[in-house]
């Protein structure tokens, strides 16, 4: 299943992609369904509203009991084409399928990423990091989705981007082992982790970790799909495209800490909640910084995972 | 007038302190108002819900709208004690004004803290310092109240309080100037940034900030004092008292940054929302780090802010 959002009459809307090439509004279809089964106008509207909101984090907050409903929902649409409510996807404006995350968590993943910016800053890579996967939270509401244009910051000389995998939670845990974090993800997105690198430095001279330079923009799409369509995301392909060249071409492959470690290590002494977004930490190689190249206005970030899809962002000043 | 959240048959109610003794459930005495002022009972349901719900968080982004009525009930309850629902504020169990927060970002203002933590790594205080007014962000769904016990993390050695006032802003605005920016504001309260010191030493040379040595407990409390009653934090006596001891007796007098240099800085080219928490950062001398001690399990932690209060908290494993 693929988890998205989509503008409607200027507000989102949460769906999921049908047979490929539609969107099924999930609270419309929700009351159409409700409606069509004989349930009460006054109780089906409350019920969708509660269960299946036009916002996806509300969505996620109503855990498996959103998840069956989901279901539910499908298969009604399946056998109801009549009477859904179903839009061609091609006629669609795309929106982040999380506008509002509750959390934003990104990791520092990836050996080759680590290694490549010990290597610039002349240091060896801090015994620490192979201790704790450690992480920064960012902005939560400031998410863009597939097509949409990216704001170039007032203060940024340059831009970067980062290619990242993000997994995303649909329940809440607390003590959480390795095991069991997974339980809590409800699926994969692409996520792209716009930075300004000449703020950044400064930043972490800092020592209280990215602020502006990170915090402007967040990139995550097209849509999430769900853990029994993508048990894993290791192995995957992923490409980075910046106006149509090649920047990067990779697998997952080099990563000291899996969704597991991270979601588990958070959930000491603290509540993971639905709609935690855990970025993978970049790509190795998958960034301007990693080979020395930035972006310019008004360039186009292509960014491919294998099995998830393709997130498209242009950068406009 | 004091914003207070308040316990009622387990579910978190926001209500303001009246009389300096009774608290007035906001959602409880708008429906009050609305019905004896003749409006329609599922009216009133709704329009109390959306506009002073029974969660802070939702109260501030109701911003002037949500003040403009705030004010009204409390008029009406002034003139209707026999029908308008107070409670004695002995009788109530406090909640963190905010249990929700938007965002929490928090800051490194206090020239003093700076020096004293540079000292201590042997090195000069960072020039970039004196250039933006940096900050990390931390956890804005685990806020502890007034009078509540805080759990010792798992994972902890030692345990540091940190005192530090708070301004919250209950409107949105984006590139915002710094004399604009404290129209934002609705007012401050006190904020305890606990931290775990020996892990938060390895996250600060992992680059990305703190992170498990801080995302644990937030203390906020035990008000948010609006702007029209305190309109500037310079000059006030703090102090820090632990198990009754006094740790720290000062004035907030070494500002680097204000609130409108925090609020003006985060707002470039990214939105500022109701519901936000600037934390000022340590006030010089007025942690364990900066005087060389730690909590134990079973401290209480006191902090008192002139003209805010005191909040109390005790650490308990």
């Amino acid at each position: 299943m693929k988890l998205l959002s989509y503008l409607r009459d200027g507000r989102v809307r949460s769906a999921v992609l049908f047979e490929d090439n539609y969107v099924v509004d999930l609270n419309d279809n929700c009351y159409a369904m409700l409606i069509d089964k004989g349930e009460d106008e006054q109780f089906a509207e409350r019920f969708c509203n509660a269960v299946l909101p036009p916002d996806m984090l509300g969505v996620l907050q109503s855990g498996d009991e959103g998840l069956r409903l989901i279901n539910d929902v499908i298969d009604w649409v399946r056998s109801h084409r009549d009477i859904a409510v179903v839009r061609r996807a091609s006629d669609v404006r795309w929106k982040a399928p999380l506008t509002r995350a509750n959390m934003l968590r990104d990791f520092l993943a990836f050996r080759g990423h680590v290694e490549a910016s010990s290597r610039r800053m002349g240091i060896k890579v801090p015994e620490e990091w192979f201790k704790v996967p450690t992480y920064y939270k960012g902005d939560p509401a400031i998410f863009y989705g597939h097509m949409e244009d990216v704001p170039w910051p007032s203060y940024a000389k340059t831009l970067d981007f980062e290619l990242e995998v993000a997994a995303i939670t649909y329940k809440k845990g607390k003590d959480v082992s390795k095991d069991r974090a997974y339980d809590l993800v409800i699926g994969y997105t692409i996520f792209n982790d716009f930075s300004v690198r000449e703020l950044e430095a400064v930043e972490l001279r800092l020592l209280l970790g990215p602020g502006k330079s990170k915090d402007f923009a967040n990139g995550l799409g097209p849509w999430i799909v769900t853990r029994d369509e993508l048990p894993d995301i290791k192995g995957l392909r992923v490409y980075a495209r910046i106006n149509g060249e090649i920047w990067c071409d990779t697998k997952i492959e080099d990563m000291q800490w899996d969704f597991g470690d991270m979601i588990s290590y958070v959930s000491m002494s603290e509540y993971v909640r639905p709609g935690d977004v855990f970025g993978s930490g970049t790509v190795s190689g998958c960034t301007g910084l990693d080979i020395g190249r930035s972006l310019r206005p008004g360039d186009t970030v292509e960014l491919y995972v294998e099995r998830i899809g393709t997130l498209i962002n242009r950068v406009v000043r």
